[in-house]
């Protein structure tokens, strides 16, 4: 089938579904497990032909890790599922309820969005928990998996298709696979049918999706996040904080790459740091070489994500200056303040234009579950839509309903009649 | 000044707007109420030079009417500006406010979106509305009028620069004028400074800016609006809706361009139709024209937005197929039903795929001052970041800020401590 005639398809399943009851959606969802669990030999015996395929292949050691389907991952595949059938329904919440006039009611309330692409890259899982969000929220999707996975992600889509689809006749086609990478440049030119393009994967798959369509795009291309020791810090907890967002987990996005510190806490802190992070490699300014062993961080430091054990250091005389380095370095996603005076605390997290702001805690919070999002969609540097993480909230919109009885504008133009704009709460 | 170098400032500014206080904000405001009442003969006179211009050139008779200011019209623009001033801060609301555990407290808070690009057509009076909506709302914005009303947009510029300037320092460079045509291409392409762009005008003019930027557009193209007149419809009620919904200001939005009527009633509403709305040009399909007189209607009348006194008719027999209509021929932006029955009215709201959808009142209600959002920036047909009527909270995004006392990730990941997600109310 052509490109432009599934995602045709999934737009209309898309019109069906935004009326398809809770109940239904989480059956399906709960025929994707059993259908899961019923086929985890099947699944094993086709994921080991994409293990074949790339062994003789050229894939990192990383991406061979993340190819892998073992028990162990899929029944975490199958809790990912249980989890989102658990999550209250995104769809059908009202968000405002006015009296317009008397008997004339104005509500605006939540709907799916309509069809979403998502694109993403090795990682098989990605396909079962991003497929079923969308059933979740009552979205359409047409997924583009990685082509290392082709064998794995083709029995998965397969099972979720037939859960979906025998559960209730209007999930028919509501989910497309695509599966070559000229099928990609076909999908983000079709902006008629697809509202929301959702890239997964590294930095440079998202930069080339959002140069290359029109359509919405919901994602992050890069994580240079920001921890500022202010003059107030209490430099052990500074230091602590520090390591937990440098070291936990240096290859996320949330992880930090630049450390700003005040000038007067510098000599204090900065011997402190090297010793706590005696791991990684440090690249400090002219200043804080002067008080530690450190390479000397260029220009490029400032605004790379290394997603590694190394760290750029800089020592600045204000708060203001950090801010300042901050919105001129950083990429919007997540930065933070260490310091005990919740003014300057609230100034900092006011002026940077991130995301995320974090005072007195690490970086590595900035993330859907651990903000009690209950799914994580993406994290979004976009400040269009939905920004920082977002959960199932980020793929619905509103829409407005008005009932009236037989109410005309005229009435109220000519002025016979006036608007009383009362709330309901 | 270069543009870029015009958006460069702009993008500072909104930096500093961020933490603009309301109480400055609405001073700055007051103040061009102030300027624009003490400088009304000078802006009737540059208005002058503009319509002394135009009366010259080739512009159409309501082109030329909107680019009239006189006395009345400053009144209005003044009295536009002390409507904003009433308005509620839209900045800083606290969206969402959960403990994740002891001490570390996250809350959702709206911010300003940064800098949005206008661009609209002769009106000169879009200008001071605009600018009092971004300035409210602690943007920054870029404005580009129609070159017809030169003259005009520069002394209305000049004052209200001069009014936000001289009442804070944080406002400076937070409006910037631009005026070639040339100076678009370029806007168009700074998507690193410019978050938004809002162009106000001809469906042609939002259509091009559309498809000529990466940066997220808030507009409609169209707005090809249906009326369905069920078969438990009470006729008298349809025929006056339909004609408040054609004929009380046919050249807007949401007027209807398609009249839809269930095949067990058309003998009967038809006729009464045709007589109330005898002053337009109906032109109907087969079935239509079998009971009224009207043109044949092709297959380019359904989609076609008249902007005039004509009405395309379609007999139809299922609720469905009128749906299936309106998702096929319309613009997603305001559609109605006529029915005294409920569970038909509520299937119908649901599966019409339009931001705004009525039930026995006119379509004409799809406005930001009837919906009681305020003031209006915009109607829009996406879906992405806001639909239908937008308010002043289309011009904001938000910001997670996450309090700690020096927690971090590593003890949540070993295990050490839980999560509580508590929400406070």
């Amino acid at each position: 089938m052509k490109i432009i005639e599934q995602a045709r398809l999934a737009k209309e399943a898309s019109l069906r579904l935004a009326s398809t009851p809770l109940e239904q959606k989480n059956r399906a969802l709960s025929s994707a497990v059993e259908l899961i669990r019923q086929n985890r030999e099947i699944i094993l015996a086709e994921n080991s032909k994409d293990l074949k395929q790339a062994e003789k292949g050229k894939l990192t050691e990383s991406l061979y890790k993340r190819l892998i389907l073992n028990d162990r991952k899929i029944d975490q595949l199958v809790a990912g599922i249980e989890d989102v059938i658990r999550l209250p329904d995104p769809v059908g919440r009202v968000q405002l309820e006015r009296e317009l006039d008397q008997n004339l009611v104005l509500t605006r309330v939540s709907v799916p969005i309509g069809v979403i692409g998502v694109i993403f890259e090795s990682r098989p899982d990605a396909l079962v928990q991003i497929s079923s969000l969308c059933l979740k929220s009552g979205n359409a999707a047409i997924l583009k998996g990685g082509s290392e996975a082709l064998y794995s992600n083709r029995i998965l889509f397969e099972l979720l298709r037939r859960a979906a689809e025998e559960t209730d006749a209007r999930f028919k086609s509501s989910l497309q696979l695509v599966e070559t990478r000229e099928d990609i440049t076909e999908l983000l030119k079709l902006d008629q049918y697809i509202d929301l393009m959702i890239p997964r994967g590294s930095n440079e798959l998202v930069k080339s999706i959002q140069e290359n369509t029109r359509i919405a795009v919901l994602g992050h291309t890069e994580g240079v996040c920001h921890l500022y020791i202010d003059r107030e810090a209490d430099p052990q907890m500074a230091v602590e904080v520090a390591y937990d967002a440098k070291c936990q987990y240096p290859a996320v996005c949330n992880s930090i790459e630049t450390l700003l510190v005040h000038g007067d806490l510098a000599a204090e802190v900065l011997p402190l740091l090297a010793e706590k992070l005696n791991m990684v490699e440090l690249r400090g300014d002219e200043r804080c070489r002067q008080l530690i062993k450190a390479e000397a961080a260029t220009e490029i430091d400032w605004c790379t994500e290394y997603n590694d054990l190394i760290l750029a250091i800089r020592v600045v005389d204000s708060l203001e200056e950090a801010v300042s380095h901050i919105n001129t370095y950083g990429s919007r996603h997540t930065d933070g303040i260490i310091t005990g005076n919740r003014d300057r605390a609230n100034e900092f997290m006011q002026q940077v234009d991130s995301a995320s702001v974090m005072w007195n805690c690490s970086t590595r919070f900035a993330d859907g579950f651990r903000y009690g999002l209950g799914a994580e969609v993406g994290i979004s540097t976009n400040k269009i839509h939905a920004r920082g993480p977002v959960g199932l909230e980020g793929l619905t919109t509103y829409k407005f309903k008005l009932a009236g009885r037989g109410h005309l504008v005229a009435d109220y133009v000519e002025g016979k009649k006036k608007f009383s704009h009362r709330d309901r709460q």
